[in-house]
């Protein structure tokens, strides 16, 4: 399906993730770009910002493997938290849980949220990132049971109203990652294969 | 007071905070050894473990300093949270505060809670830890205006039933730091200035 000249480099997707890579896969896919998995973990630095996460790891990681890659970085931040889980989403989940981010929430003013993923792409040492966020609001209850982390506490405002884990189609069609993800493709498809 | 060799070279503490300064000084006095403050902020990495984060960063520093180093990596640990907010502690604090951890502990079994602090001292690109450990609980409120931090509702085993924030003299008796500190100034004294 798509041209390729004979002398392309296939980009690694450094995680550790299986999920992450089918779904980046697939819409880089759409964009005639194909790109091979590099599952390893890798060390991250303590940053408020997913960018910040994303372009230390990604430089890091170009230095050893010198070739072109990216990776994500991606959280929820939640305005009446301060921002909380935020760059620590991954982490806080494992230790609090929704049940306790439903707990912060009591008697805080506003249920405002937005997921944020950063993709940080590394080409001749030279990083780029690649934003996507979705806005929407905690809800007051867990619901639903498809995705992970904090898809059943999260109501998209593209939606309709209901959570990530409820409604997995939409989450397909407005989340932070496809939209990250999407901008990176059309970077990558004006490069025409020169990475 | 201190016997010192004409060519001892002064321990760099890499800190930007000038009341870690101060406290380490005043301890590592005690046992004849002189620091001098190196103030700066460094990259940390994202670890679970104080242990990893003051390592790695000694690690970083040393290879750009070329000069035996100490830092610090503290945390409070709570039970009942799997942990949190341990390693992010600081950070932890700045975005939900004492209120949303007493916000967390409801409906919790247990307020067991300890206090961790680790100092890392790299000498010719080594590095050794020094941990010390203040165990207590989560109070059911904030109490007390001494210290910083989560001070106003950790309370000490070893206290009076007080926290920190309302007995800085316990604190300065017990705390993790001071025990961390203690370990630290031994072992440099046996070295007796080759660093």
């Amino acid at each position: 399906m798509q041209k390729k000249s004979g002398k392309e480099t296939r980009i690694l997707f450094v995680t550790s993730n299986p999920h992450k890579f089918s779904e980046a896969e697939r819409i880089l896919n759409e964009y005639g770009i194909s790109i091979a998995r590099f599952p390893t973990r890798y060390p991250e630095v303590r940053a408020d910002e997913c960018g910040a996460v994303a372009s230390a790891a990604a430089s890091e990681l170009y230095r050893k493997l010198k070739q072109p890659l990216i990776l994500e970085d991606a959280g929820l931040f939640i305005k009446a938290l301060n921002g909380f889980p935020g760059a620590y989403s991954a982490w806080a989940q494992g230790k609090i849980g929704n049940r306790g981010v439903l707990n912060l929430m009591k008697g805080t003013a506003g249920r405002h949220a937005e997921f944020k993923s950063v993709y940080a792409f590394a080409k001749d040492g030279r990083i780029e990132l690649f934003e996507g966020v979705c806005k929407g609001k905690i809800a007051h209850a867990e619901a639903g049971k498809y995705g992970f982390g904090y898809d059943p506490i999260f109501v998209p405002d593209e939606g309709t109203g209901k959570t990530f884990a409820q409604d997995p189609e939409t989450k397909e069609r407005v989340s932070h990652r496809r939209k990250a993800l999407v901008k990176l493709a059309k970077y990558l498809k004006k490069l025409k294969g020169d990475w």
